[in-house]
């Protein structure tokens, strides 16, 4: 006879103690009635993790503390049941270093209506180690560590690594229980998962609170799966699913909890973004674990992209009580994209798309627009700008202006960009903004990353909105998704040809259309510059840019075709002033309106808001720099 | 003979270590000239403190450290001179926790070209030991603690801080050198002064990068003046000026430098907001300080209020190039404070005053409007909003919508609410923004702390601008600080008596008048309300207010007056309703409408943004609340 494990993984939703308890008792009463022995359930699972300073709220924490205690209650009347929890743990005892209340980021295990525990630690839970400082999290700012704990209880905090023994039905498993962060290893001091095979652990338990990026799950299962292999003992990774944000950014949470084999193979898995219960065996006699050894095809980038940012949105929305969207649809690639997107998650009756256009709008990206709308099914208006924006630019010319200190009158002046500008948040703050309301719910930020990264977009003109649902996606993200709604979610072209091949515009200016400039960015190339600043581990600098381009292998280092940037750039002189043009930028004006940006649905490895963190500043360039460009110019 | 140390009070701008090292050489250069011993220097005066992420980027980090370099090197040619700065010091060979590259926050000592150092540590500066990681401190995500270090090193962390012994002209002083964060030890595992002491240090010196707060400074008296009694010896601070920012919040850095006694008295001190250069003399045979014993003269907190936001304000359009700005005047107090801070700042030619009448704006606040931007010489123009809003109100309902779906046309309807938020967008983003581009500049938010903590403001609409200069006031605040530009800074009535005793009201609707219903709070409730969920140090949920309301202790507990409440609520179910319906919006729309906001100037503790930071969540009331208003409607 084996012992049964399960791995709850469950929605959690964050700030909510009492919505989360109540679903952890129901798979409680399930996992009792299916002969569940141990229910396995995520990391801070009572309060959620991604909650602001709400940590600090007093009330809060007494209240998740009591869940806790009910959760743990609650399996006197389940049998043999163990169950594994993560809630927060509070000592009102002793300081954090804010000098707040005590608070461990922790790992509950109860039976019988009392807590396990595994004699090492003065408390009866497992608290976290390792606590994550990047990114989107800010463990060290609500929680305390265990190597903290150490150096206070005056002991080695390798020590404190002990397996926890659960018993039922007369067997036996001695789990390396851990908390998230403590299986990625890498960086840190200690390797908590050998530290616990050393220890004894026949069977290692990670319980995770840990959002989707791209690539992330190939990571992990490179990290987790060596863990096991070096440990020689199986690893069950348990993660929950729902989304979480922290102001600026939303995270998926994606599941797809897993087992690994002693041998580091991936043994069977949860699906992503699905609430899902995954079971295994522990043979105690053998020391092994038994799955049904059914695993996921593995799924490509932009299938993993359209996914997370369906179930961010959805789930977004649902949150926030918005039913119905409206979306300015230009006739270009990022509000089509956006549109089907919303059309997809809220069905068409729900969707209501507006053209805006002003004497700058070619017909064609109107008829593509209109097509789009037709396609989808969705509500359909045009709404001209024209009217409104004379007005505005008569309002402002002539009204005289008085000068108290002068004693005169004066009238303004309006330049093109200013007109721009004020085309931009006619549609995005008067139209938009207004038929949103008017439809019931909310509207969306159609900007992408390339756009968001130089500030190629307009303060209450685009950049507005109750989310940014492409604002992590590079442009070519959004060619790519275009044609996955197509091909995949619909099935039919939705999004027409037109869409796809059509110059992107802004349309503002009649040097700014379809058919003269175009938008001033070549995002084949400045996609992959502003990644290389922003996302590639050891971000670069001009100055690196500078250095690449002189040697010949810029094109090489970015990933882009050399072609493209020789083309765009006859020159030394003209390939500088457009590196420290958008350079410039990057850093001041387009920091200040990501500052003001709508929250961006996350899916890279650094998004901007709370993941990339950014402050304004003027414009610095690398010592190396200036000398890398004196040389390139005086060649 | 003494020893001459001086406490170089300099301005740091973030992000630029070029200026920055250009400005430390300089004071190198005067201090040799003026016979200076030791020149202290604040922590991280290289490359500043509020950069965001871009402590990742390897190119800045690698600057920050030649030009600590040059720093060092020219110690060479300054005679016995001993500088000593913070800067980051970066070790490749190591990680930090997130796998980038070894970065600790530093203090450097530099002489004759070379560096001191204490012995103990396997590098030759000082390291940081207490991280600080609440507030709008991140320490941990960039830097690798000295306790971090005592652990990696197998060594006990009390035995590093060692003192760092000067010698010059044949007098020497054991300096017990700190960096910021490592004084204020009320709840860290160590007490850094008192060890330093211990081992020997004969003065204590702690060089800081450190905010202004209200009430900071006599905070970091009571602890710093009891951290020199209990060891017994002098200490000097040493702390910067100028202004950073961490994309939501503007910091002011007061400067405020000062010695200490041995008993703990402050004997001088360096201005506020201004560089300056603090002198004191050591004396090698009596260990004893010298200073000219000057200490200025104690602020008021409206005094301390008004200097922080004026020298904020001032520093960040500095920084942003903004010469001009663009007010909306409507007024009320709220923008007519705006505007005269910012004509005291920029002078009354650079700010241009708008005020946008509809049909329910009385000719009250018209007449006072006009009355503020006369009394203060600024520009001043009227445009109404009337003909535009109408205009927006017939294209959103006149024209029809076409579901392309079930192939039929339909109409939108727009409600009083819709209204009122159409009018507000459209004097925000449509006027003042088009205006404030055309005078060429920028133009300000004018929203108070209380209206931000329930998002009374529409998004776009009065929630937009370069920065929010009362953002974190409080609106008692805001007419204090009225007072205060009248009385002290114009020393005449530039804000007309009205705008202090007229109703504040949006006025949007006929409901919403100075006349008749006014705004819904009631400041003098609310404020305190609000500040007691957010500021106050424990920080209190509804079942506590409720608590005290059921016990009549209320007022008391908030410090307002009970007359207040009781007559805004005649009964229990009133006041429950109204406390659900603001904390309710508190911790949803209202976070959504912040997390848009623009940049906050920030002087409490707990300003909204990167300070108090925050999570879009659904309204969670405790176990406790239901229980006390069950209890309180049943009685």
């Amino acid at each position: 006879m084996a012992l049964k494990i399960a791995c709850g993984q469950i929605e959690i939703i964050a700030g909510r103690p009492d919505l989360n308890t109540k679903k952890i008792l129901h798979h409680m009463d399930m996992a009792c009635q299916n002969g569940i022995d141990i229910l396995l359930l995520p990391e801070l699972a009572v309060p959620g993790y991604f909650l602001g300073d709400l940590w600090e709220q007093t009330a809060f924490i007494e209240d998740c503390a009591a869940y806790g205690d009910e959760i743990i209650a609650a399996t006197e009347n389940c049998g043999e049941l163990c169950v594994i929890f993560g809630n927060i743990a509070v000592d009102n005892s002793k300081r954090n270093e804010d000098g707040r209340a005590r608070k461990y980021n922790a790992a509950f295990a109860a039976q019988h209506g009392r807590l396990l525990t595994n004699g090492t630690l003065p408390y009866d839970f497992i608290v976290k180690n390792a606590l994550p400082n990047y990114r989107e999290f800010d463990d060290n700012r609500h929680f305390y560590g265990l190597r903290q704990l150490a150096l206070e209880l005056d002991k080695q905090v390798a020590g404190l690594h002990q397996p926890l023994t659960v018993t039922a039905h007369g067997e036996t498993v001695k789990l390396g229980l851990m908390l998230c962060e403590d299986g990625w290893t890498e960086n840190y001091f200690l390797d908590v998962p050998q530290l616990l095979a050393q220890h004894g652990a026949e069977l290692l338990c990670n319980i995770s609170c840990s959002p989707f990026s791209i690539n992330k799950n190939s990571k992990r299962h490179r990290l987790f799966g060596s863990a096991a292999q070096k440990a020689g003992i199986p690893l069950i990774y348990c993660n929950n699913v729902g989304i979480q944000n922290n102001g600026k950014n939303i995270f998926t949470f994606d599941g797809c909890s897993c087992v690994y084999g002693s041998d580091g193979w991936l043994l069977t898995d949860a699906p992503m973004y699905a609430e899902a219960t995954l079971c295994a065996g522990w043979d105690s006699k053998a020391k092994a674990i038994d799955t049904s050894g059914i695993t996921s095809d593995p799924r490509s980038e932009i299938d993993e992209v359209y996914h997370s940012l369906r179930y961010g949105c959805q789930r977004f929305l649902e949150q926030a009580g918005i039913g119905k969207m409206t979306i300015g649809l230009s006739g270009g690639i990022d509000s089509a994209v956006t549109a089907a997107l919303f059309v997809d998650i809220l069905g068409p009756d729900n969707v209501l798309l507006v053209n805006m256009p002003s004497c700058y709008n070619s017909p064609m990206t109107q008829t593509i627009a209109e097509q789009t709308a037709q396609s989808l099914g969705a509500n359909y208006t045009v709404i001209p700008i024209t009217e409104s924006c004379l007005h505005t630019r008569e309002q402002l010319t002539q009204t005289p202006i008085h000068s108290y200190r002068q004693h005169r009158d004066f009238q303004l002046t309006i330049s093109p960009l200013i007109y721009e500008n004020i085309q931009s948040r006619d549609r995005g703050s008067r139209v938009v903004a207004g038929l949103a309301a008017a439809f019931g719910g909310a509207f969306s930020c159609n900007s992408n990353k390339t756009e968001l990264t130089v500030g190629y977009a307009t303060f209450y003109g685009d950049i507005c909105g109750a989310l940014a649902p492409i604002g992590d996606l590079w442009k070519h993200h959004v060619y790519e998704l275009g044609r996955y709604l197509n091909e995949k979610v619909f099935q039919r072209q939705v999004l027409p040809e037109a869409v796809f091949t059509i110059r992107p515009s802004a349309e503002l200016s009649s040097e700014q259309t379809v058919g003269t400039g175009g938008d001033p960015l070549v995002y084949p190339y400045h996609d992959k510059l502003f990644r290389s600043f922003l996302e590639q581990w050891r971000k670069t600098s001009p100055a690196e840019i500078l250095l690449w381009y002189s040697e010949g292998t810029l094109a090489e280092h970015l990933g882009c075709e050399a072609d493209i940037i020789s083309e765009a750039f006859p020159d030394a002189r003209s390939f500088i002033a457009d590196l420290e043009h958008w350079w410039k930028l990057m850093h001041t004006l387009a920091v200040a309106k990501r500052i003001q940006a709508p929250p961006i649905v996350s899916i890279t490895r650094r998004a901007y808001g709370y993941d990339h963190r950014e402050a304004q500043l003027t414009p610095y360039f690398p010592r190396e720099y200036h000398r890398l460009k004196a040389q390139l110019l005086n060649d």
